[in-house]
């Protein structure tokens, strides 16, 4: 019955039937689709979690496509803990330091950090934390066991009691925590396994001594392998990210100006291009957001020992007051993004009035930001007069463009009551605007409202200059504190951009434009 | 001789002499004068230490002044400690869990956490990473001895290198490393101590479950001190901080406007009430740097069971959105901070004209920014139309501002060209600025730059009341994850200002005007 079922369906598909009473016979057809569905499923379970997998994985490889360090950094850590691993292998090492060797295990595990500075300010902490409260610790189990038995668990868990509260407190004090937080945790930690411990085992200055050499091994270990294989300062990363930072600071200016007074959208909005252009206009987000990762890098830089281009004492906090005006620069573009993405459009026309001025006071910023992230990264001071022209040129380009929105509203006037067709031929013929402004402003009110975004841009564009004038301050700090070296030659001419004076400032020199505005 | 010599010098000091050959004597004069020295900067090196003992003393009571909860925190700190060390003492238990009470006392230490959160997290962490590494190192370890005992180093080494390096690179991972980062360490560690300490005890699965047992043991007295002994939830942290802020923010924009334009200086500038004015005034850059402490915070209260006001599943990312567009709006502050302290003032008279309705812009939104905390404080929603109302008056004000900027130069020009003198008598007098107009502006460039600031001011208030509505938008969306209960009594329309309607905007609806300027 069954084979034939099976040929009558031809799909080789096994199939159940009830007799029923009556002779006919039922096919339970709800069996059959339970088991598909459940194959289904179960595909679709599989095919989810395949899907995830693979997603982590093209995740975990672009994270280590985009920083290989960071897989040189795992590799390091292998190799470190396999190298430990070893003493408990080699039997004359192993007689040396006994089962102990776990602490330096545990030591390479606990203390090897992606940076030097953060590995070598564990280790330090590691040593002393557990140096420190281990002889305290051996000092109160004396006087417990001189206080007899019935005394000793008092006398040891009123100290611990009192001093795992204390340090627990010290930790929340800013200044200790952020440089011995790791080294309090484990003062609490040893001071109480050695005191409780020390109930049981009587042996305690011979544990504290291979406790404290087997972490000895294990932190010189961590130090030696992180400073020798590939080494990744965080110095260096700090130095770096100040720098790719300022960058992303000159692009999104340069940017959003650019796009802002060209939005003639030469490019389609999905394009690749576009989308990239997108993401340089957005760089400055980065720079509001990375302050924790500053202060932990200048944290972590000040324990390095002298590397590259770097002394033992190299002002690494001068880089925070770096970051610290880059921050403010930032949330001013930021205002200046919103303020250019607003609805209240200003009419084209009248941005051509300002759009030239506007452009070259965001390229003359954008280039002295550049010449700073320069300064930085070739730690060379640009020749003496070489930021001092460009921040004058800078100054220069903010106060021309001051000097445009004093003599703005007549060209307005003029532009706004002139038919649109007309405009060009009014914009060479400049000389009859004072005599149609008598004729017309009188009548209709002056359209403020319509040029407000100009110039909010225009103030905001000023404002920046005087931002920027504040991480000059603080780069010119930075070179004097680390002695940058002076260059002579004049290289940095070569970005002066083509200096094209308006003819509302012949009459002044820029190096006198020294007023700040907004 | 040295009698003599104290005697006639009657200060009770010692004095040395030498006696030359021709009997004169000579006072060793630098000997006295070193000893002296030694003495001066012996009290020099303990005054200066009494001193920073004292500051140091002076700013840990501040931190416990300022947060009780942290002294309390210390004691829990100390209280789990003190009682997890009884399981030393106690026979009975210490037979039970043995020498390996070691673990119970290195976990309280390391879990416990400041916040209920952290603790739970890194608890769940420990026991899974301790487990899943115990087990799979007790596999690798069952291989290892099947294959002899001369390949054991290397079937036990090549596991280790390669999931030690594995497991460091998952760090790297965001997703992963915000929530598992401490139990990927805790894997690496117990996989490394278990598959290596395996080559010598063979009591493994033994070990393994004591080892288990004892974290549970301190994980469980963790929690239960944690979240039983006034507890501090990182969820309502989290909370608290998000609506503290948005008080400092609706404070900041409040005093800077206010004091911009209330400029007469009432309070002398090194008063009390001046410094605090200050610290008020600048409270939105906590709101700029709090963006680690949020993420962190939102990441622990995942981990909380339902408490107070709060479910399990809470929808805690939704304060990161709330935190990011309140930052957005904290940025907008800065600039507009910026823009007030800048050199290039606009004249008091022309400031008095847009006085009022830019105070009424600021007032009303930072009544709507008030009003979000509220909503976010009590979890109610406000009455249905409360917020809107609110939200609607914010934008009829900056309509009226934009309204004002619209018809402003007229009477901005009748200002400049009439002497300041006459500016009283002007104001009530509006009906003679046009004929003004026709006959000066022409012979005149008009003064924008003048009112730069002001324009810029108002626009930027117009900006900043865009931002508030990104804000609200993210309360509102809140308030619908989190299913806030509505709030029937019309309680919000206590905090309506007087509404003062200009004559410039009597003829538009207020819940009209949707219109998003600059």
């Amino acid at each position: 019955m069954a084979d034939q079922d099976k040929q009558v369906h031809g799909n080789g598909a096994m199939e159940w039937r009830i007799k029923m009473a009556d002779g006919s016979s039922q096919i339970l057809v709800p069996e059959k689709g339970l088991a598909s569905r459940l194959w289904h499923c179960l595909r679709a379970v599989i095919q989810g979690m395949a899907f995830k997998v693979c997603s982590f994985f093209r995740k975990a490889w672009e994270v280590g496509a985009n920083d290989p360090r960071k897989v040189i950094h795992c590799l390091k850590v292998g190799m470190a803990l396999t190298v430990v691993s070893l003493f408990y292998y080699m039997r004359p090492l192993y007689e040396g330091v006994g089962g102990n060797s776990m602490w330096a295990i545990m030591t390479v595990v606990v203390v090897f950090e992606h940076t030097a500075g953060a590995t070598i300010s564990k280790s330090l902490n590691r040593i002393c934390g557990t140096s420190i409260a281990g002889f305290l610790a051996i000092g109160v189990h004396w006087v417990a066991s001189q206080a007899g038995q019935k005394y000793e668990p008092i006398v040891v868990g009123v100290p611990l009691f009192l001093l795992a509260s204390a340090a627990t407190f010290t930790r929340f004090i800013p200044t200790l925590k952020a440089r011995f937080d790791y080294g309090i945790m484990i003062f609490i930690l040893t001071f109480s396994l050695v005191s409780v411990s020390g109930y049981r085992v009587d042996k305690l200055l011979e544990m504290a001594h291979q406790r404290i050499s087997t972490i000895i091994i294990g932190t010189c270990l961590c130090i030696l392998v992180t400073m020798l294989i590939c080494p990744i300062w965080a110095g260096q990363e700090l130095h770096a990210l100040i720098t790719r930072n300022m960058d992303k600071l000159a692009n999104s200016l340069d940017g959003c100006v650019a796009q802002y007074f060209n939005a003639s959208g030469s490019q389609e909005a999905g394009s690749e291009e576009a989308v990239h252009d997108k993401e340089m206009l957005l760089g400055y987000r980065c720079v509001l957001s990375s302050k924790a990762t500053e202060d932990s890098m200048a944290n972590f830089a000040r324990w390095e020992p002298a590397h590259g281009r770097f002394n033992f004492r190299h002002p690494w906090k001068q880089y925070l007051k770096i970051g610290a005006s880059m921050r403010s620069l930032a949330s001013c573009i930021d205002t200046l993004n919103g303020c250019i993405n607003s609805e209240n459009k200003t009419p084209e026309y009248i941005k051509k009035n300002i759009s030239n001025i506007s452009l070259k006071v965001s390229t003359n910023t954008a280039i002295v930001i550049r010449e700073l992230a320069t300064t930085i990264k070739t730690m060379k001071k640009s020749s003496t007069t070489g930021t001092d022209i460009l921040v004058a040129e800078m100054k220069g380009a903010a106060q021309e463009l001051a000097n445009l929105l004093k003599s703005y509203p007549p060209a307005l006037i003029n532009y706004h009551e002139t038919p649109s067709t007309d405009r060009k031929a009014d914009e060479t013929n400049d000389h009859n605007i004072e005599t149609q402004v008598s004729s017309t402003s009188s009548a209709v009110p002056f359209p403020l409202m319509e040029i407000v975004q100009v110039v909010t841009i225009a103030s905001l564009l000023i404002q920046v200059t005087t931002r920027v004038e504040g991480i000059v301050k603080a780069v010119r700090e930075l070179a004097d504190l680390a002695e940058f070296k002076s260059q002579p030659s004049d290289r940095s001419k070569q970005n002066l951009p083509n200096k094209k004076v308006s003819p509302h400032d012949q009459d002044q020199q820029i190096v006198e434009a020294n007023i700040q505005m907004v």
